[in-house]
């Protein structure tokens, strides 16, 4: 008889499940693992606004099958009908976790510990939780923070994970993109939507980040960019070697991977251009020191340290130089991202491949983002972790940045003209 | 020795053979084909503006693979010593060509008959030479024009190719791109470039052919269009059913494929919008009566009816309607095609992949080409048979055919301050 | 109080309203109108196979609004509790639809008509539906069908769409790629499952229809469709002037595109060849002439001819020759793809954006219908009007079918030995 | 009239002039400039395997006109006619270059230094050139390797630059494709060129180095490139933590990033299955730890460890984990790279955009490089600072690698038959 118990298990979901699809995807996993479900109760919504209940019993082929089962469902935000204790096991070393450990979404997640419900901070994918029995604060942690001893939450039972609602509000680009990203939208209206979006964010003393790649400054964008740094849209940047380097190329020697900027053809001797604009930036010391000393007087970094806009900048294994200014230990440089990342509200991503994908892995799903790209597949592969608050748009940087920063001028002095 | 002598020809060759690569095309192709030569004489250029001269003999393993080597060099500009008349034969039927057919390539192009050089008339890729032996003129023709009887030119000897040089003097856009398409050029730039050639070229007395894709107006450029169209800067418009019905959506529902210009959200019943363009059309009897009835008022079309340029449909397979307007003959709507680039002197091709191969097609390779398409893959595909008066242009149309507008007006305003 | 009725409608939907995401689609289209609902009744299927119910009053802010929802919802299956007579409005000239005519969708659709529900035969998207009062039969027309006086469905009364539930029982690569086109599945198992798709499909008696493009023989996988076809896996082909030419191209001479398929360099007037393979066909009369006259021995053509599997060539614009087997009429081309596409239960496209997308366009969204092309763009452009019978595939032709040509032959195999 | 002179200099090349583009380049850049030449002399290579010789004086409007054209046409293989010592200046600082640093090229490069021209070791792209006056040995070097005094060559005299010439004895790919990379060459004769080169560059006692990015492992080609190892053909593996996290993840849970590589449908808890990878990685210590104890049977880690071919793993900001092998700092990372480049004679890169473009900088031009992305924007990128020696595919890995491996498996066969 015990058997027959242990092959079903009675759950229950509340909150937006129509809309944001929860149960349909619930349905959806069950099945695909071949269990079966009985409903017991359902109250639907009545009005948009109504959250719906259900209460169902989860049924699998076997003990593992349902086992299998529930650990999908409570991903989803299924929960037991008795709540359980989180089930916490020392790390057996340090940098490893404990063989059943909890591995996170990028959704808010919460854990039953000592008798009640605790929130697990700095939310990101695929890490662990360690809790403090101390503090009972619980936080998420990635394998080289692990210390021997660290108390980590193992299998499923007593984690609440809250996949996000699409949001019935949601306004500007994440409405008229609402189709996902696409190469062939009607791009003026579109990047009033962005600007507008990033207005309402600052506004409302929202925080937002700008990851950039050096596609930025190769397609004569800089200038753009600097604007809105300088207008204060812009919070902290994340980027990487290359979109320095050819930042402080372009002002010092108007060329772009040593191919003019104004006239598109190779400057006389220009290859050595990006090696020469290292130099000087070894010269002074590093990138702050240059603009102090008065060698950078314009541009994207010259904005940043005008404005006193964090920038970090990560290495990679293809870059030239690297700067002084740049964290080459790849280990140290997702730290200082995730730093400068808490309590941002809003995230661009500009034509970044690399950098766009760590700042990716470490956003929760409840930050708006909005990608830009050329390339489909990059954009594709940016939103792949995607929340229903990020949207990719399918353009050239070159072109979109400087109407994107005539949109948000307008919106600036419109701002003036009525206050 | 008949034979010693059949295995070597000599030839020369005459022009800016360094610079534009003649001579090194020449030298390639005889060594893949397994040949040796020796070289005669050379003069080289001893200023920039001098020609070279080379006289060689060209040597085959055999006597077919000495044909086979003066086959190819032939069609690179080389000339045998002593001129031979082509050779015609009649045409075994209608739409039948003789085996040995000349096929022409996309180069000013001239024939040795009855003793003199003829130019060849319509010069176009893939068709044959058809020599009237009474008016001495000479026409690139299709199979589907060919009759029987038709004097056909057959084997190399006696057509002289003329490959384009590289020009000097090649300036704007031309000179800007020498180093091929790129997403990664300053676009800013660019587009003034582009601008600054359509300026000279209308100026200039010259004929501008667009031929345009329907994500001119998916993209929100229909408007940026229409103004180049409005402002004179367009004397033809190739393209399909879509274009068009897209066109009229936008002015008279303002969706395009029934999502909103502005909202970017589907339309109520949105995705019948397109269907209600055409009927609309129907209705009205056809898109030139649409626009003197007043049903529309404004776009695209509307500009062309309204200046009187021309513009030709030619149908597709995935057509819906189509328009009454459309030739869905597609042999005809060739013809049509062909009937209006007569003097075209500089085409942009903006996001159009089917109609912008088929210009390419008819285009000779003197004729400046602009091909600007999101897709690194078209842009490659549409400059394939390229010459190098043609440049491609990674973009999101969308973004950079307001911005080409915007620079296109301030020519337009400097240029009436100055006169 | 007429007036508060008119804001509100009472209507039902059955089916699988969970997983198949129609419920969560009604509601997102109610609240993107700005509309709202309210909940009668909700029967929830209790186990999998079981259907679910609502009963809701759907409430627009004025009668228009509540008239927009209704169209919206009614797409989505929803129906008004008392069943309306459908409206029908002679068409008012030949080609012209009345304004407020119903513009079909790819889903299976009824039409209440004369006291019971006619099912619309020829489905495909953006159509009208004609019926015929005397035989009570309901089709899909384009605006060429369609003559005056023919009675035309108008507005949303009395039709009743079918959105396609997502299949339980959806197998091979249906369930492979349920998370969408990607470039980055594993290749070897994909290809397996198509080719065990194709299988199941032709051993339970359906119909095959392959849509190929000319680079199956640029990228050298001419054979391998060659041998699907010689095998019985294909029972029509529908492609253009290019696929044959090409395809001519190769046998005749071993190059594609003048390109040698074996040397991979061009052979030696190789530019042309596809003029020889088109003249070839000219002086046989035709492709199955060339066959029967022994000029064509292998290839795709041929199989086609020998097997007597029927191929439609549909001509474009930007076709050479065309071949005398090529449709040029691109009306009468529609006709015959649409002639050959009844009762097609797969469909694969072979690297065809062109006639991929005409086809697609007169699917209805119950065929199985496979993608694959080497650029997501043109995959997802494919899928858009998508059902979930559809997968794209994003791979290289060239490497992909040699590969699935092998498939299939270990399945025959296989199942010679079992049998 | 020492004004004259400064405004003029003679300079002689010698090589391939023609069939290598070298005089093409010299001129152009010399007009792109504004300048202007006289040849002196030229001898024309009477056969193919002649040089060629030219004598010229180049003219520019200004003295510093002149010495811009002179450092460009220096870096294409002109020499000045007499021969001047190479400057050199001590670096002023640690990782600071001289101003005027010479930047060098990836070409084969000389000094002439103390009277006698040498080699520089060690070429790489954008580096300067260190010269110890006691060994009289020159070495190339980035930013963080050069210290306060190292000599540094200054400005472009005594330096000789050696273009490649294009090989006339090209063979398989190389010849293959000599026309560029395109997705639409015949796939399966082009993977039987790239078998047949590696397969003579081994027995030539090559060696090879493979940037594999970890697409390998997602679209199932990760056995054929074990079995590649495995056969002999890789020497080193260059790579990051991805490719080898999924490695082990396809090895011990048959899944890739948690999608089943047989199913094709994401595995129970899948998404936590890379993480279990790494955490069994650092159980067993590292991943040659994992190979020894019994951990890791299979797989492309497994062969490396098997067969004692080193494999360097570079960390990256997006990395889970990293693994313990993996080296995270970059400037580290780099070195190790270049380390085991020393000698390599053909490089695949295959799917690995990060990865592959840190190679191509280390690389000189004479190496074999052979690179497949499905991306061409990808494939051009890492061609972009290309040699003849250099070809790009455009393919799916996924299918590619497994017909690769099939071809080199027959001519292991074949050779072990005649031998």
């Amino acid at each position: 008889m015990a058997k027959t118990v242990s092959r079903e298990k009675e759950v229950e979901v509340e909150g937006h499940l129509i809309d944001s699809m929860i149960l349909t995807k619930i349905y959806d996993r069950i099945i695909e693992l071949g269990g079966d479900y009985k409903t017991l109760e359902f109250r639907i919504g009545k009005h948009k606004t109504d959250k719906s209940y259900i209460r169902m019993i989860a049924k699998g082929r076997s003990p593992e099958n349902l086992k299998d089962i529930l650990n999908e469902i409570y991903a989803l935000g299924a929960v037991p009908i008795e709540t359980a204790e989180v089930t916490v096991v020392p790390a057996p070393g340090d940098m490893i976790f404990p063989d059943n450990f909890y591995s996170t979404t990028n959704n808010p997640t919460q854990v039953f510990f000592d008798g009640e419900w605790i929130e697990v901070e700095d939310t990101m994918m695929d890490k662990v939780i360690v809790i403090n029995p101390v503090t009972k604060r619980a936080h998420c942690k990635p394998f080289r923070e692990v210390k021997k001893g660290d108390l980590i939450v193992a299998g499923e039972a007593g984690v609440r994970v809250k996949p996000p609602e699409r949001s019935r509000e949601s306004t500007g680009i994440f409405k008229f993109m609402s189709s996902s990203s696409s190469s062939e939208k009607p791009a003026p209206a579109m990047i009033k939507q962005i600007a507008q979006d990033l207005h309402n964010v600052k506004r409302a003393g929202g925080k937002v980040a700008v990851v950039a790649g050096p596609a930025v400054v190769h397609t004569g964008a800089a200038g753009a960019l600097a604007e809105l740094i300088r207008e204060g849209y812009v919070d902290v940047l994340l980027s990487g070697n290359a979109l320095a380097v050819h930042d402080v190329e372009a002002e010092l020697l108007e060329t772009s991977l040593g191919v003019s900027l104004k006239e598109g053809i190779p400057d006389v001797r220009g290859c050595r251009n990006h090696i020469v604009a290292i130099n000087e930036i070894y010269k002074a010391g590093d990138l702050r020191a240059a603009v102090k000393k008065g060698v950078l007087k314009s541009g994207i970094i010259y904005e940043c340290v005008k404005k006193e806009v964090p920038f970090v900048l990560a290495g990679s294994i293809r870059d030239d130089g690297p700067l002084p200014d740049v964290i080459t230990d790849t280990v140290i440089a997702q730290q200082e991202y995730k730093k400068q990342l808490k309590g941002v509200t809003m995230v661009l991503m500009l034509a970044s491949t690399l950098h766009g994908i760590a700042v990716g892995n470490m956003l929760p799903s409840t930050v708006k983002l909005v990608c830009v790209d050329i390339n489909p597949a990059s954009v594709t592969k940016l939103l792949d972790r995607g929340s229903t608050q990020a949207v990719g748009v399918v353009s050239d940087i070159g072109t979109l940045l400087p109407l994107l920063a005539e949109e948000i001028g307008k919106l600036n002095r419109h701002n003036e003209n009525t206050t």
